[in-house]
This record gives C-alpha cells, structure tokens and sequence, in this order.
C-alpha cells in the first residue's frame, strides 16, 4: 500500500524564547506544510510515502528534500523550479499575547504552479491513496483546478482520496471554501475535518454560539457529519478532532469518528501547555495508517489522538513519533 | 503632549534557565529602571517620551542611550558623568525556590548624582507631565531634595506630577518612606500605588492580615485610597494593580482606578506562570497614555491592566507592546 | 561526625529543549550518581563527606573528581582504573510523551569493580557514617559483596550504616532485590524507602491497587513500615517521601518518618512542572544532615522534603542548596 | 548640514558557524544596505542622517525602523507600504568554499516602489547631502526614473549628491549600467568607486589583465579616474578602495582620494580574515563624514581606509564605530 | 553502478569553542565513520551508494540511519543488533595544545560484531564496488576474518574491491596491520594510501627522517607506490594525499595518482586553519567518484584533492560537498 | 611544600563573539585574578597551593570560593567581608579594532580591605612561600603596607617570597610603582618581570626605542636584569617573558631566566591567534613548579614558555594544564 501527499512544504522562521521580532537576533528555522508532515509520519510509522509538491532549483529546495529523505519519504517525484521557496515568519504567543505571523509565500514555486506542471498519469503511478488538504485550493485557481483532475484521475484510477478541509481564513473566504468544497467533496473517500473547519470549510451547522467549546457541541457536531455522509456517500470515514480551548494553558482534546453510520469517541486528553503545532496533520496521518493496517474504528480514533496529542510536546512540524510511542501515549 | 520621565536605569544581569550562580557560565544582560520603561512604554504607544536620568560618561552609558533611542524615547536631556553604571545580579526564582538578587548600585552615577546635576527649568522645558516614582528618593536624601525641588518647579510651571509609589524595602524603611512621602504627596496629580506599596509607602492601612491576597481585600483597600484622596484633594486619580498569589504558579490579577470619588474595577486576569518582570512600570504608563489620550475610566483601567499582564510575557524590562496588541490582549 | 557515601557516579547526556534524539545536535553533560549526590548535598550543608567509587583513569574520570572537589566532597579515596566511564543517555519525556533512557553502563569502571579494589579498612579509617543505596547491588553480585563486607566493616567499627532502597527495575528483578536486601537490612541503622520502592525492594505490601497515589496509601505504607522496624530492631530511623502522582505536570508530595515508634509527616506540597531529577537524593541527604545535627524529628522530615522538593527546581544531579536555601523554602 | 540616504533595506538570514544550509536550524537575522549602512555610520559619527526607503506595513517593517533608531538615524521619511520587506540567506564562504547567496528580494516593498511614491520636495526638505549608490538603478527602470528626478531636484536646490558606484553583477548588466550611469554622473558632486567597479560601472579600462590585484594597477586606476573627472567636470571628489586579493585570509587594502587635480593615498592594511561585510559602505560614510567636517584630504583618505577596515572586525552590516574608535584603529 | 561500503560508523562527543572537558557542559553530537563518509559523498555525488555495518537496535541505532538516508544512502542491509554504540570523544587541540581523543567503542555493536552477522551473498547482491578501510581488520580478528571473505566472494563475483590502507595506531600495531594487509592486498583492485600510512600500513619505505614533510619526500614515496603496485599487479590505481605539516595553522596538501605506471599530480593547496575532519574519507569517495564516471586521470586527482580541501570547511564528519561545489573549488 | 598566593580575584564579564557592547545580550562570566590563576596552576600541577583575599560575603563571594576548590585551592584562610566583588567588562578587540575594557573595581571587598583584615601569623602559618604581584600595591596604600608587613613577617618565618612585577597604568603611574617596588624588592627570592614591566616598574632602562619588540631588544633587556640582581643580590631567581608584537595576529614569544649569573633562553614560539589572557600567570606558576620540584634551569624555562604559550588556548583566566599537558606542548 502507497500513499502520495500533495501540497506546499515551506520554511518556517521562529522567534525563539518568548521573545518578540524585534529582540531577537536569531530566527529558529524549520521545514514544514500539512502534506509534508503526514508524508514524515507516515513514512515513520512504516508506510510507504510519496510527497508531491514543487520546490525551486537552488539550494533551499535541495535542503527540503534531503529534509523528508531524512525520514523516509519518497522525494523523487518532487517538480523542481519556479522562483522562491515559500516561507512564514512566526512569532509564538505567550499568556495574553497572542502569536504573529508573517506570510511570505505569495510567488512561492508552489504557489505559482501551473496545472501543466504536474502530470498525474506519472506523478501516481502505483499509489493507493492520495491525501490533500484544503489548504492547496486556498492558493490560487489553477490548483484549484490541478486537484480536480487530480482527484479524477484517481476516480478512474481506483485510487482512494483523503480530504483534510484544514480551512485557513487568511487564504481565502469561508464561501470560497464552500463553492470549490462542493465540486472536490464527491471525489472524496475520507474525510478529516477538525473542529471549527466544519462550519467555514464545509458550510454545516456545527455549534451553537459556544466558541472554542468543541466537546462541549459534539451533538450538532455529529448531526452536520451524519448530514455530511448522507449528501456524500462516498464518504465511507469521517474523523475530527474536537477541542476545549479554556487559555493558552489549558484545553480538552477528544476525536470522534465516523464510518459505517456509526460514531466512536476517544477518551479526553488535558493539555496544559501546547507549545507545538500540525496536531491536526499527525492526527490525520495516524486515520490513515489505520486505514491501512486494518486498525478497528475505536483502536484507530483512539490511536490517532495519542498521535495529535504526542506531536505537540515535539518541536518542529514533523510528528516524529514511531508506532510503539503513540501506543505508549495511548496507555498515560 | 510631552511626558518627562526621571529616575535610575541599570544593567540587569541574570542567570538563564533555572540555574544557579554556581552553575552559569552566562549572564542575560538588559537595561531597565521603572521610569525608563515607562518612557518606552509611552513612546511605543505614540506619545511623546523624555528621559531624565545621569550615566556614566563610559561605553556602558552609551549603550543604555542606544537602547532607549531604539524606543523612540528622547534621550537628549539624559545627564553624563559619575563613576559607574548601577547593576544587580538576578538568580530568578523557580516552584519553591525563591528569586536571588545581588544589588551592586551604591555609588552609581545616578545614586551619587546632586541637586545640582539637574537644572529643572532647562529639562523640564516644555515638558506637560513629568512621571518619578518611589525608588528615587529611596536612594539619597540628596535624591529627595531634587525629586522636592522638581515637583516644585512643575507646580509653578503647570506641569502634572505622576508619581508611583513603588516602595522598594531593601533601599529604605516604611518610616522613612512615609516621612517623604508625606512631604512630596501635595504636589501629586496622578498617584499610582499597587497592593502592598499602600500600607509601606503611605502608611495607610490596606489589608486585614491577609497577605497576598489583595483582591479579597479590595475592601478595605479602596477605603484607603479614598482616605489618601481626602487628605490630598490635589490627586485626581488614583490606579493600583491587586493581585491575589496563590503560588509562584498561580495568581489572580485585576486593577481598580479612582477619579471624581468613583472606582472603576477592571475585569481579573488569572495568570499562571509570571517569568517576567516590570508589569507595574506597564501598567502606571498605560494609566499616563489614557490621561493623555482622554480615555474614559472604565476604558483605562482595562487597558492599563492588560498591559501590565501582557508585559509579563514578554523578555527584559520594557514594555514592547504596541497599541493595537494591548487592545487585542483585553478581548482574549 | 564524617559522611562516606560509596556507588557509581556517572556522566548523564541529555537531549536538550524538547527535542528527540534524532534532532538533537547537542548533547547536555553532567555527571551524577545516587551517592555521589548525597555527598555534595552534605558538603554544600557544612558536614563532612567523603565520596567513594572507582574512576577510569581518564580525562573523563579526572573531571568527574573536578566537579566533586567544587562543592568541598573529599575525593582523596576515590579508586582509579578500570575501562570506561558509565554514561547514559536521556531524552525528557514532555507531556504525554514518556522520557527514553538508554543506559550504556555495563563495562564501566564501578559497575566492573571487584571486592578487592575496596580496602574498608583504610577506605572507612574516621568515618562516623557510612551511605549506600539498593543501585550498587544491583550492579554485580561481586559488589553485592563488597557491600556486605562493608557494613560488616561497619558494624565492628560502629559506623552507622545508612541504606536508600533505590530499587531500579532495569537493573535487577524485585526477587533478586528482596534476596540482597534481607541480607543487608540486619547490617543498616538508618533506612531510606520511597513510596513505590517498599514494595519492589523488601517485598512489604505497601499499596492497596491505587497506583501512583502512595500519600492515599498512606495507612498501609505506615503499616508496613512498621513491620519494617519489628523485622528489623536494628533500623532506628526510616524515611519515605511518598507522592500523588496525577499527571506529568501535577503531583503532591509529603514524606513521612517514623522514629521510636512513632510517625512524623510533613506538610504536602503541590508540584507542578517537574523537569529535574535527584529529589530522592537530596531528601536522604537532607535526613542524615538532620541526624548529624540532631535535628527534632518533625523539623527533620519537613526541612528533608523542603530540601527534596527544591532540588526538582535546579538542572543537574547535585542539589546546590545550602542550608538557609532550605529553611527559606520550608517557609513558602 | 543634514544628510539624505535612499536605498533598500533588507533582511539578511546567515547561516551560523561554518555550516551549510543543509546542517543549521537557525539563522542569524540582521538587517542592512548600502545607504542604510551609510546613514548609521553618520549617525554615530555625529552627524544629522537621514534615511529614507520604502517599508512594508508589518512588524518586519517596524522592526527595521527601530533598529535604525536605535543609531540616531532620522526616520520619520520613510515611505509605509507595498508587499513584502526584501531578504536574502547567505552561507558564508570558508576556505576554497565559496560563500552562496540565495537572494529573495524581487517583488519587495522598495524593489517594486514607483516614482509616485517619493516626493522629493518634501522627502528632500531641509538636506545637504543626498547619497545614492548603484543598487538602486539595478533594481528596476522605475527606479532608475526616480533616481534621476531626485537628482534633478537636488542640482534645482543646491543639495550635493554622493554617488556610490556599487556595481551588483546579479541586479544588471555592465551595459545598462553604463548607460544608466551616464545619465546620472552629471549630477554627482562626489562619486565613490571602489576597485572592480570602474570597469564594470562606467566603462572606463581600470586594470591590466591582473585580477584581484587594484594596488598594483593603480597607475591604470588613477588614470581612469582622471578620465572619469575630465569627463564629468561636476564631480569635484572621487574616492576608492583598491585591494590585492590573494587568498580569503589575505588581502591588501589601500585607498585612495583624488580631489582637485590631486591624488591622495592612505597607508595599505594587511587584512588576514575578512568575515565580515559593508566595508564600502563604512568608508563612503567616512568620506562624506570627512567632508562634513572639513578634513583636509590626506586625513580623510586615511580616516576613510581605516573606518573600512574596522567595519570588517564588526558583525552585521552597520559600522558601529565612534569617531574615537576610528582615530584609534589610524594608529594601530 | 552501485557501491557498498563497510565498516563502523560511531557517535562523536565534541567539546565545543576551545574548552577543555573539565570547562564544558555541552558535547556536540555528530555521527561518523572512515566507510560512512565515503557513502554519504557518494550519495551526495549522484552515485548509487550502500553502507553496511551492525547498529544496536535501539534509538541510537535509529537515529544513525535516519542521518544516513537525509543524504540518500541504502540503510538497507544494515544488521541490527549488539549491545551498544560505539563512541568517542574529542576535545580538539589548539595551536600548542593537542586535541585529545577518549575513544569508547571497545564492545560496540559493529566491533564485537561476528562473521555470521554478515552474509555476503546477501549483502552484497547487484553491487560493483566495494570499499572498505584498515580501521575495520584492527578491531577484531573476527573481523579481519570477515574481511577476507567478503572479498574473496568480491573475486568471485567480478565486484572490484577499493582499500583505503587508514592506518591507526590506537588500534593495532604496524606490525599486525602489516601482516593483515599482505593477506588482502592481492584481492584489491584500487588503492588509497595517504602519507603516513605507508610505512605503517604497508611496510614499504616512504619517507627519509623528515617527519610531516611528505610533499618534500615526493620521490621516495611515489618509489614505493611503484613497488606496491609491482607487488600487487592487481592493483591498477593508488591514490595518496601527500601533507608538509609546519604547524596546526599551516600546512600543505597535494595529491598524486599512480595508474597504469603513470604518475598524475594535483596543485598544491595552502591550508590555513584544518579544524575539521575526515578529509581522507572525502579523498577516497572523489576518487572513487572519478572512477564511476569515467575522470581522466589528472582531472581525477584534481578533483579529489579539491574534494579533501573542501570537507576541511565544513563541520561534522560527512562531506556535504555536490559535484558543482568541488570543481568550484577547483578554481579558486 | 606548601605555596600562598594573595591578591584580588575578580569577575570578568566578557562580550562574546565579536561583537561590540551596544550589541550584545549576553556576557560571558567568569572569574580570575593573577595570584588566584597561580594558585589554580599550582594546585593542578599537584602542588599544594593556598589562595587569600577578601571576598563579600554574598553568593557571588561564595562562587569564587567554589570555583577555586574545583580545582584544589585550599580556600580556608580567605577572608570575608566588604561591600561588593571587584568586577569588569571586556569587548575583546579584534584586527584593527582595540579591545575595550571598564573597570568596575573601586570599592570591592579587596581594593577596599585593611592591613588590619590580615593577620599574617595564621594566614602564612606553615607555608613556604608567598607569591604576590603588582597589581596588588597598585590598589591603595593600604595594600601597600599590607604588602610590606606580610614580606617582613616572611623574612622573619624563612617564607621565600616571589614577587610578579605585573605592572598596571590604569592603576598607578611608572613613579608611584618605582617608590613602593624599592620598598619591596629587598625582600624578594625570586622575582618575574615580563618585557614592558621591566621600565615601568623597576625603572631600569630595557628597550632602545623598538617598542614591543623585546626579543630584538634581549641584550639591553639582560643587562638590566643583572643590574636588577646586583641591586638586590637577595634576588636569587629572575624569569621574563619577551614578545616582538608583529600584530594582533602575529608574534613571537621567548623566556629567559637568570639565576646564579647565568642566562637561559627557551625556544621562541611563534604564536599567530591569541585570543586568551593570563598567560604571565600560567608562566609564573611554572617558574614556581620548577623551584618546587628542583628542575634544572634550562628545562625550568623551556617548561615555563610552553606553559605560557598553553594557557593561551584555554577560554577563562585559569591555565587548566596539567604536567603531562605542559611536557607534551614542549615537543611540539
Ligand atoms: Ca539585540
Ligand atoms: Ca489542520
Ligand atoms: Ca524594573
Ligand atoms: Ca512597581
Ligand atoms: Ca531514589
Ligand atoms: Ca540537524
Ligand atoms: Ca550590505
Ligand atoms: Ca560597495
Ligand atoms: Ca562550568
Ligand atoms: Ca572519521
Ligand atoms: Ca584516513
Ligand atoms: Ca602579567
Ligand atoms: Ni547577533
Ligand atoms: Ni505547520
Ligand atoms: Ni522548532
Ligand atoms: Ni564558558
Ligand atoms: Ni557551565
Ligand atoms: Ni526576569
Ligand atoms: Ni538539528
Ligand atoms: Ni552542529
Ligand atoms: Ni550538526
Ligand atoms: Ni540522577
Ligand atoms: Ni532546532
Ligand atoms: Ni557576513
Ligand atoms: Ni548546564
Ligand atoms: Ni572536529
Ligand atoms: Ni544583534
Ligand atoms: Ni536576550
Ligand atoms: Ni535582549
Ligand atoms: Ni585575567
């Protein structure tokens, strides 16, 4: 079994120490993009992983690559050229003060690439799953309609599809997430959709004006995903991960899944501190190592939030956690 | 507007990461003082700030002044001469273990400065508020001389006097606070003074045997500060941080402002872990920006403890937030 | 009165920042061992202590006798040779992330040392008390014997013998454990038992099913410590610090002593973050500092877990506090 | 007497320590140009500068801004706006290693700035010396037009204009800034042009075959800049670093200053590491710093020659050399 | 064409910025290997390269291979197992002060490793070179044995056999090296000898009494090449780096080839500062390289010595140099 | 035998890395003194070496201690008391750049201590000799007679006093230093004058014009050196270190010695990088090894050079050699 991941991997820059941009003189760099990172994972917990992306012909390109060679992912498919590599400032929070980011990957040889650049016919030869987010069709036309006949292809490829929604409201708006949703949802076999990506990305109900209550709104939460499976039957899996975010200190995680009209519930972890990030991006890699190895519904919910969980407590985007860890988290 | 600040500014020297003297090979230097942070405040927020202090006429000097221009704050009027920078070395505290400090400021070129170092009409010139605090005249009587003829001098100049109370135990006696401080209060226009400055600084009695615990005993507090307003009718506006600490983990935060014989109570802010430094010196600058910019007291008593808790996270003595992130931290 | 404390000191490499092995490109060093910490710990509290172990003639064991000599440990007797020092290796667990050690101990000098390279008659000449904790048995049934022939040593020479249980899973089975330690217990005037040590190491049922919840346990733990004294007439004092552990970011912990029949507890303190190690070593360190000083029983367990619970704040193996540190945290 | 400097200001991202991009999860930020550097350098000399560029509207923009500050540099004509802050990583060389940069500076703030955005008459308000360097041309022909009307505008109002040749190989062709240089050099009053720039930037035949080695081919040099000021009569003063490269730990560095017919030349430096950059600029600001202040001739040069070689003992791009410091280093 | 290299790759413990071991409390970590760092190269180069050794199988052991694939080495045919891995430290020397090396490798998962681990059919199916070093026979006999059999199937299945004769005087004596080399030396088909390992390695007469002078002691040494390779007519290529060490910042490197009875000479290079290592294993591997792709004998040693050069910049064990990197450096 | 070293040890806070104050967040710490860094020398080479001086009686004065006993000074007969350690900053120079020094030692516990803080009788109780430096007189006059008292109870007790010349212009002037060395040289055995200490603080006539180029000058140099023992013929042993200081990067060093009439002359180093401090400290103790273990004078001064040249790669004030160390340094 092969999986292929698509998107943008990008360099990130910290500010280190709880320091603001302009105390430090040093930025703290690492490579990382929703895509990238459940190739790493997957590649880690023993699967075969293929990342797809475009990356520029000079040596931050080269440095990307031998960064995912390093953990075992497939990087000879990768399209070389264009102009720069994407990259994004970001200055942590800290108590009352919230994190800064500074976007900088308008041109970025991802972000600029051409439907033409990628051809699917030889970019998925031989694989069995295809994992995309929305983050991809949040930058520009032209992906939106490169995932298309991605996704077609794999339609006619018996290729399955993975769907993170993973809305992001700096790239585009809640009703364009909507419109291009609508046209990718039926091409979708599984669906991960976390929390407050329900409403902006897919346009369903999902709470009832408790903000950042998540576990708290897990019933309408459930109706919209049951609502989401009855208008997509393709759907056969729906996974999310839900969340009480009380501070900056202190938020309850729990995921629900859904298959075969039948929801499972994972215990409730208690975050203290939460210093790390692409939770979301290990949880979903975890769902699909599930689905891969035959993992039973309830093992895999509850498999795939030790993944989330254990990925905040390592620095950098790459959950590099191996299979006999997340079981080891499982049983804390 | 123009608000003058006047007071010590000193080389901080601290032990990184939960060491020990014994065990650091490494000393974190900044610079700080409570009225110098306050002019970086300001002049962060956009007000225009002045500085007044003596430096020694050294490398050491030099490099304070660059580090306030590097805030805007005008650094021009700022006194050169005397011996030697003041420094202390900080071993902070961490769980039970207490902070360590080593004071070395005893013949600074501040501490040792005359009366006649500051000639009042030419650095008071043009100045509309001028902002001192209690430390000053804990260092000399030769200090609370020139703090009694400066205040003086606004008095006949229509200058506004701000002064924080910031009782400092090492540097002197509650009785020999209270000794000055009744002399320089009939010029005070604007009193700042937190929880446990009030009994130590004034005299006045704030708590009733519960230490630390200052927000339980808003009370009997806010009794007192309508008792100081009564016997100085010339203080239009009395604001104090109240905290109530429970642990070096745990505390509760919230600030009450007086003005025109009405209290304004800001909402309370649980904090849980306080690295950091200097809140006080945000919160009474954040207090002079509402006076200057006519916000309303509820508004300035919220504004003013959010920026005092936003201070907390961030490294060194100065307040680097700007406007538009202490209005964010007040809806977090 | 004159402390000997014998076992292994080793150098400990840790991964630093959150970071797993494969990021890491540096590692933390420092040296530490059970008995090696006991003995700085006395040192820095003004009695006299002598470490024994045996070193590699190496830079590495130089160093090792460097980092003794500056907290005023005398090193003199010290044993020279053998092949290696012991070393490990530790990556920090964080969250619901469980720390990784790899020992790599196996050849050391110590672990490797035969009965003959340990002269008790010169090696013990003056001292009042000697030290050893359940680690050294575990190591080879050649120091098993050595130990014995120690306090047998001991006991024709009325130098009190002082054990911490210790029990180390790695290293040995609760069976093997229990073996050694009936033979020893007859020899031992003063005995160190932590909460979940009692049941590994002499086989006494001290739980009741509630693991990790020993100050719950505390009727039973009493029970069998009880048992302890009346197997063996021989042991005058015991002390435990027995913990609540919730999660990796929250404890309570007390210790209790039992002297002459009778029980003595110490307030209980709430832990939150715990990142450091040794705390059993400065607890015991901090109860043969009280019986060196004759220390009343209640003063002695609450000064021991002041001591205990201060170590957990500063980096290393060696608790650097010195006595007014302690008293200072006994009083917060 | 006030001095105007325009140019980019960029970010630059340095790998620490003798890596490659592929080893360093950390960058060294620091933020620099040509004529900002130039500004900083007069600013701490002791002279009014002024700097003015254009600065995207985000806290890198802010950032840059403060660090200017923090020297004394005038800011407050800096134009807010467009896109993206210019930035470039750079792997310094090492050995027969040679260094690599990755420039990602095309669609900045400053590069993609237009005419509309600089209004002389305002910006220029109140200058003496505007100082622009050969960067700028390169970056666009909107800038080059700008250029030109600024300089129109400084001959219409008596402002004396600094022209740094400052050739970049990667921003342009030796043609086209041939010919843009053309149009420019009638208005310069005072033309700065280190060794291999002659050639390249104004077409005039500086050296003979011999590569790396101006000081030997000074003759041919001194010619060509006697053609360069028959040619434009308006240029009263042009100064140069000439340098014998013979290895990147060997150099030779002399300077020299023709002025009124009259050649001058400074004392050659024997440099042996050279890792750090900005040298031009710290000797053109030395220069125009000497002009200021009336240095005769001779002292200038060697003044110049001896702030070039102190910037290079100096991390990051500004020179922060005192005036002291520079007199200093001219007896060494 | 595919190569396999053989041999212990270790974990190196840096004391870092001139300190000595007693100053330090931090060891940088980086893993290398005389056969490693010619695999990585080769991977680096475009070559298709494997490296075989025996890992424990533990995180370390993971960690190694996870370096090894950043680079695009075949981890594969790795053996897994043993008790530890092999280590050493080095606090590096400093102009009189010699750098000072605690090797820990003695029972090592690849040093104790036996014959049976390795099957050769197996391990060493589709490749067409092996190379292998003198540090790999010093560590056992076992080993040595081992040697001789892979080989001798190298013979048998037409795979070419590359020696590089890597001397060490910590691990065995000239005499037993000598003896060892005389059995392997008729299976190998190209040949890596650098100075000082002639005489030791390969007892043939290099050098006339002047120590570290090898460059000047050319012709007795290209002398014995001609013996050895008329010795050993299998033998058709022997390359050497030749050094004139005057000091630890001084020395002099030039490399000569010997094929088909002809000697090909580098240029010589003038190193300045060599703080950092393995540029023998950078030597081989380009040499190596030439051979793969067909260099024309003094474009081969031009490269290599460029090659070895070019590792002396660059931190860590592994040659991180691509080919356009190396015949830059060849001009400069 | 048993030596005493008395003096001012201080903490040195040093800029890292090249950069200037104005640039710098951290200081590197750490402590030395001349006559302390003696007594480090000593106590490594085995000898038995105590160190006296009065340090403050806070936790910094407590570090000292420490990191003297870490490398086995007896610290028992220091005193305690006084307001503040000595301290001073460091921003090392670099090329052209001169290094920056700001004392801050005026009214430490040393350079304010009594004659009456010393009680010679049981501070030189049992020690053989007394080693004392310029630097110490050079604090105040009371040190002066502190000095003299000590040197006259050693002639009394047949304590050998050694006496380093270490002259100071930013302490004292040549003049004040020739009055109170006339005072003092009657009493000394053994004396080290280094090149430019000879006119500074003898006033005997060394150089002829060529400054800091002492070994070209050697003859005139020697000739005062007789001069200085037929002076004092009491003055039995004389040691010197001569440079010719080429540049900062660039010297030679050379030791001479003259004991009964006759001259020896070490090997001269030519030194290229020197970076570190203290090495006429590191010399001064190896001339006192050699006169503690009878060397013989020719090995004693070559033993000494090579010592000296050590210490400049060791980071910190302390020469961390040990014997073997100094031995292998001679040969290379
Ligand atoms: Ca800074
Ligand atoms: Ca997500
Ligand atoms: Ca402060
Ligand atoms: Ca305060
Ligand atoms: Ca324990
Ligand atoms: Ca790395
Ligand atoms: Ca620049
Ligand atoms: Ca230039
Ligand atoms: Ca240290
Ligand atoms: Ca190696
Ligand atoms: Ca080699
Ligand atoms: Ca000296
Ligand atoms: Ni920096
Ligand atoms: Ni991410
Ligand atoms: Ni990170
Ligand atoms: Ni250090
Ligand atoms: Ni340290
Ligand atoms: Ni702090
Ligand atoms: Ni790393
Ligand atoms: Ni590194
Ligand atoms: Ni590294
Ligand atoms: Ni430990
Ligand atoms: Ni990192
Ligand atoms: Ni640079
Ligand atoms: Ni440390
Ligand atoms: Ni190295
Ligand atoms: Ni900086
Ligand atoms: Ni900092
Ligand atoms: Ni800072
Ligand atoms: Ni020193």
């Amino acid at each position: 079994m092969q999986v292929t991941t698509f998107g943008e991997i990008m360099l990130r820059l910290t500010v280190p120490g709880n320091q603001k941009f302009v105390q430090t003189d040093w930025f703290h760099a690492n490579y990382g993009g929703a895509e990238a990172n459940v190739a790493v994972s997957l590649a880690l917990l023993g699967d075969q992983a293929t990342f797809i992306t475009k990356l520029p012909n000079n040596i931050l390109g080269d440095t990307v690559i031998q960064k995912l060679n390093e953990f075992g992912v497939d990087t000879n498919r990768i399209v070389r050229g264009g102009k720069r590599l994407g990259l994004y400032f970001l200055q942590p929070g800290a108590g009352v003060r919230s994190s800064k980011v500074i976007y900088d990957r308008n041109d970025s040889a991802f972000a600029a690439s051409k439907d033409g650049d990628y051809h699917w016919d030889e970019l998925l030869d031989g694989t069995d799953y295809f994992y995309i987010s929305g983050i991809t069709p949040a930058l520009s036309e032209e992906l939106q309609a490169t995932l298309l006949s991605a996704v077609k292809f794999c339609q006619d490829h018996s290729i399955k599809v993975i769907y993170d929604a993973n809305f992001r409201g700096k790239l585009w708006t809640a009703d364009e997430a909507n419109t291009f949703n609508s046209k990718i949802l039926p091409f979708v076999d599984i669906c991960l959709v976390n929390d407050e990506d329900l409403e902006n990305a897919f346009g369903l109900k999902a709470f009832d004006n408790r903000n950042h209550q998540a576990i708290h709104e897990k019933d309408s939460f459930k109706q919209s995903l049951e609502e989401l499976t009855t208008n997509y039957p393709n759907i056969k899996l729906v996974a999310s991960i839900l969340r009480n975010i009380y501070s900056a200190q202190k938020s309850d995680w729990q995921a629900i899944l859904l298959t075969d009209h039948k929801f499972y519930e994972s215990s409730t972890y208690n975050m203290q501190v939460v210093p790390e990030v692409a939770a979301g991006d290990a949880f979903g890699a975890a769902i699909v190592h599930g689905v891969l190895n035959n993992f039973k519904p309830q093992f895999q919910v509850d498999y795939a939030i030790a993944a989330a969980t254990l990925k905040l407590t390592i620095p950098g985007d790459f959950n590099l956690s191996r299979d006999s860890e997340i079981r080891d988290a499982m049983t804390r």
